[in-house]
């Protein structure tokens, strides 16, 4: 039975991988690296930096690519299908080492939080042994940036999508709510004088940007400065906490 | 100015340390590290260990004592005047090393999660230059040791504590639910039939205790396996994930 070990690289900061995590990379015989994605950050080389950092004597390494995702049958059937062919990649590439018991994937953030990795997992046939090794996630990245706690004393937060505040507004139970996965800066959405902001674009790493305030006066700045970094880079990531203000 | 650096150094286990934290433990001019707290957990001499591994040249470690937290005057009032008690305490021991230029403090889990360093450092005069370094929380060594996801796809999840979930019952915005904070296994208060649990204690750590299942079959369970290991370490830490059943 083949081992794979889902291994929590943090957010482009080679120096957010844990010894555990490390120590996973060098035990590995194989690891799947994927290549010419739609995410343009998969494609900055800091996976092959991060094993680079951690071993003299390198893994071997299988690239796969990952499919086009196909969404026009909806959200949750279009990702469905997606993590099939995924899948099917991660399984031909094991399938051209035969050899390898212990095979390794590098997960950016945590493979615990909005990361498809185990989903996919629990589709290779045969199953193997899955394990997951905790990483830094972006979450973490932002809010050590800003040094700001998350929680207010006691009190709990949301950590919820761009795609639920735009459907659904903001909830009733947490005056803090981390939103990730928003590519359409959806805190536009909210009633904006209602809020404090703390956002960031590339946590951790190298072009970090962030900003903060009351929602209401820096909003046109992140928009501009959001549009001008994504057009520099050719792609962008970002993620922000919102807090109720007067709190 | 002195720079304050505060380092997340995981759950109890030396290996969630970041290659971050282990370069920032090396570049500390003085480490302080709390004596003889309430909390039996800091004793453990977990952080001592991961000085040790990260450097031959051991740095200055200045000890302090955390002082008793009375409540008497309500729950935030109470952790007001603890956290003005341990400010105190931590100028003290810096104060015993004028020359420490770059002060550092190893905190568990992540200084932006549920964690009072931050606040505890705004109190100090004059202010220090703080920074924070992310590490790997409970809730990721349990979501790891659990090898699941935290959140359904695309889905929320609310992060909170075991009073707010005595108070105020099951969240309306969430169906998945991380309780930290809880010593009194409050999800007995909720209806159990609708409820998963992922439980966890000692997570990260070697004696690490695992249990899952539906809430009801399970919980009497954690209740006797918590009260024994409790009795036999004389402490305990867990934390738990609940979801609602059928999603």
């Amino acid at each position: 039975m083949t081992d794979l070990v889902l291994i929590g690289i943090g957010t482009g900061n080679p120096d957010h991988v844990t010894f555990q995590g490390a120590q996973a990379i060098r035990a590995a015989d194989l690891i799947l690296i994927p290549r010419k994605g739609a995410n343009k950050a998969d494609l900055a080389g800091v996976r092959e930096e991060i094993i680079r950092n951690v071993t003299d004597t390198l893994p071997q390494i299988a690239y796969f690519d990952i499919p086009e995702r196909r969404s026009q049958d909806g959200y949750l059937r279009g990702v469905d299908e997606w993590h099939d062919a995924i899948a099917l990649r991660w399984q031909e590439a094991m399938a051209r080492h035969p050899e390898a018991r212990t095979v390794a994937l590098l997960i950016w953030g945590d493979p615990s939080l909005y990361d498809s990795s185990l989903r996919i997992a629990a589709r290779l046939n045969p199953q193997p042994n899955t394990t997951v090794i905790p990483g830094i996630t972006a979450l973490q990245a932002l809010t050590a940036a800003h040094a700001m706690p998350i929680n207010d004393i006691g009190a709990p937060y949301l950590v919820t999508t761009g795609r639920r505040i735009r459907d659904e507004g903001w909830p009733s139970d947490a005056d803090t709510v981390a939103v990730m996965l928003d590519g359409e800066c959806s805190f536009q959405t909210l009633d904006m004088a209602d809020f404090d902001i703390w956002w960031g674009a590339y946590v951790g790493m190298p072009e970090q940007i962030l900003i903060k305030g009351p929602l209401a006066d820096v909003a046109p700045e992140i928009l501009r400065i959001r549009a001008e970094a994504r057009a520099r880079h050719g792609w962008i990531m970002d993620i922000y906490v919102l807090k109720k203000r007067g709190n």
